[in-house]
């Protein structure tokens, strides 16, 4: 790393960390990156999400286990980054829209290389697979299955199913897909084999099942992932043409300090216990897990001042850039883009430039002394920062950079 | 309203309600509208707008109140719709950045008619003010007193204060913006003092007092309303060359069944009581008052199936496009665009089209046997529903159409 500290930054990994004092992303200074786009700015680093991706798949392999990666898409659709998981040729994409499909097309995705895993399906969306025929198509509705086979006889098809269990970072309520509360979510039990009948009747061919049971779940929560592979076994059992299963993604990274990453292992070790005689294809579809830790957000400080006994970091972007602190409350990790000099730290709160309360992106945080002027940058922003974004108070500006 | 039903809804009124069973805004039947749009939908009732405006600023010339009404664009900055309320020549328009500031003059409100009141306020904002000689500023730290006194010595400005007490519907915690926690808004009393020194060294003359401490107040929160404007007392009392007090926005309208409209006399009685005999101007920021019940989002219905015991009523439009019930806890109150030829009613789940768990529109609200196909009315969407949207999932567009 070259760097000025003996000492490895926790969060330190190779392409990121200071050099020379200066923080370094894919061998770009973040502050200069920002400076010269003279916004808020994202950056990837692409050899990071090349790497994540790999390790996917080598510990997939490892386990014997015959695999695909879909890319979901909502995580961050920038499309140099859709474009570059295109030309490196080693995953296919999950989409979710019509639009997402096409931006999928419009990178170089093949039909074949992309899947559909819509909710609230409208006629609309229904429209724009059928003039996609190769398209993977996962229905999560009686009514979905129904109105596609008005459209499309013959198709294959996979059902989303809902196995009842959900999990996520830290069983966060908001990003739990499936669980004691009713979802949105796929086909339950109770309606599987109408799900079928159904399937039959309109002359479509199930071939996959597919369940996403909530995002960004880490090791502590491996044995509720063993027991939702279970539930979702007595589905598989009723389905005799399968040909894959689709897992979801779901996969987390460590959000703040103290958070170990997954143990990819044992993860797939349960996949494999559960379906690895079953000679399906296992599918994943990570979002966060591919792109989340590659992004950094550089936001410029403009205001350091104590206001009633807080003191608080004024910078150039708001909330409406990456929502998950206000809304989710998932961490952003906040450091200095120059090294401190000194081991003093204040504890500062990073107040954004949107008029809502709301509008905080860390509080009650260990900063080393902060000047106006200075650039910080927000660590694992690469997620659900850029695609969630909104032009709240028309400052919704910023600029996205692929650092090769 | 010819009215097929004798009874009007709680939610009837002039130019909103059924009219020969079908849902009709400003003379406009909400589903026809949705269906030539082909699209979800934005619909704002001018005249509404209009009547919330002349309400409002009757009742500040009854209590004797010389006053001004600067709408918060950030609650909808449709540009139809600020074209109409400049044409209107009633109010002017409250901005909180560079963008909203230009949008406001680019649709023909002069510089005296804008007010600009920003948080965490950037050297590019104050360049940005610096070419808009004649707007109002309302400075909310000193450091941006300091700032801005480098680049316009000379000029007139605000001060954004903090009363240390907030309000909001239901004492909503994400709405408060200043309160026992400390928030990033305004200046407190303990440094008081300081920024008004600190403009005279940066010569700024401070002419007007700004606060704003909170969302949704309704009338059970007058008598905190008032003690709010007692806590500002001692800020004005030490400001000898005061022309002008802005006391924000935050009106509330009722949102849910049992809510009472605020009571506009009472609450500009608390207004006189407080700075009556004091010859300020009363300057007032309504964002939501004057547009939020203007404004219904029309969705069709695409998916009505019941799934784990809860029957999911599927729209073409996602928490994307309207978050106030996902991430608020904020009502939108939901009606079919046909009025139903029973009484029958059924608990259901609105969802959304985004791939995300709390992507709910309305939760086990009761609503008439509803069919896909349907068009669904969501009231009181006319305020940070469109502002504050987001394009995720690629499931971000959307019309609006001011109806005039």
């Amino acid at each position: 790393m070259n760097s000025a500290s003996s000492d490895l930054y926790h969060w330190e990994r190779e392409n990121l960390g200071y050099q020379a004092g200066v923080l370094t992303i894919a061998g770009q200074q973040a502050e200069v990156m920002a400076h010269s786009a003279g916004a808020p700015v994202f950056l990837y680093d692409a050899q990071r999400i090349r790497q994540n991706l790999e390790r996917l798949q080598a510990v997939l392999a490892q386990a014997g286990l015959s695999h695909s990666i879909y890319y979901a898409m909502k995580a961050n659709r920038f499309p140099p980054l859709l474009t570059y998981l295109r030309l490196l040729g080693r995953c296919g994409v999950d989409v979710c829209s019509p639009e997402e499909l096409l931006s999928a097309r419009q990178v170089g995705f093949a039909e074949t290389e992309i899947s559909y895993t819509g909710t609230s399906v409208s006629e609309e969306d229904l429209a724009v697979l059928q003039r996609h025929p190769g398209v993977i198509i996962h229905c999560d509705s009686l009514s979905s299955i129904r109105r596609l086979g008005r459209r499309c006889p013959g198709r294959r098809i996979g059902l989303r199913i809902n196995p009842e269990m959900g999990l996520g970072y830290r069983m966060n309520r908001l990003l739990q897909y499936a669980g004691r509360k009713a979802t949105k979510f796929g086909i339950y039990h109770g309606q599987f084999k109408a799900a079928l009948h159904c399937a039959r009747e309109s002359d479509l061919l199930v071939e996959g099942i597919h369940f996403h049971t909530g995002c960004g779940y880490l090791t502590p929560q491996l044995p509720l992932w063993s027991q939702i592979l279970e539930a979702g076994q007595r589905f598989v059992d009723e389905c005799p043409d399968l040909r894959y299963l689709n897992l979801g993604g779901g996969l987390g990274i460590p959000l703040a300090e103290g958070d170990e990453p997954l143990d990819l292992s044992a993860w797939s070790a349960i996949i494999s216990r559960q379906f690895g005689n079953s000679n399906l294809r296992i599918c994943i579809e990570p979002g966060d897990y591919l792109v989340k830790d590659a992004g950094i957000l550089v936001l410029q400080v403009n205001t350091v001042e104590e206001k009633g006994g807080t003191l608080f970091v004024g910078v150039n972007g708001g909330f409406n850039l990456h929502i998950e602190p206000a809304f989710y409350k998932l961490p952003l990790q906040v450091l200095p883009c120059r090294q401190p000099d000194s081991s003093l730290r204040r504890r500062v709160t990073i107040a954004g430039n949107i008029n809502e309360a709301c509008d905080l992106l860390a509080e009650n945080i260990l900063l080393p002394p902060v000047h106006e002027g200075d650039y910080l940058a927000f660590l694992n922003a690469g997620g659900y920062g850029s695609s969630m974004s909104s032009n709240h108070c028309l400052r919704g500006f910023f600029r996205e950079y692929l650092l090769p």
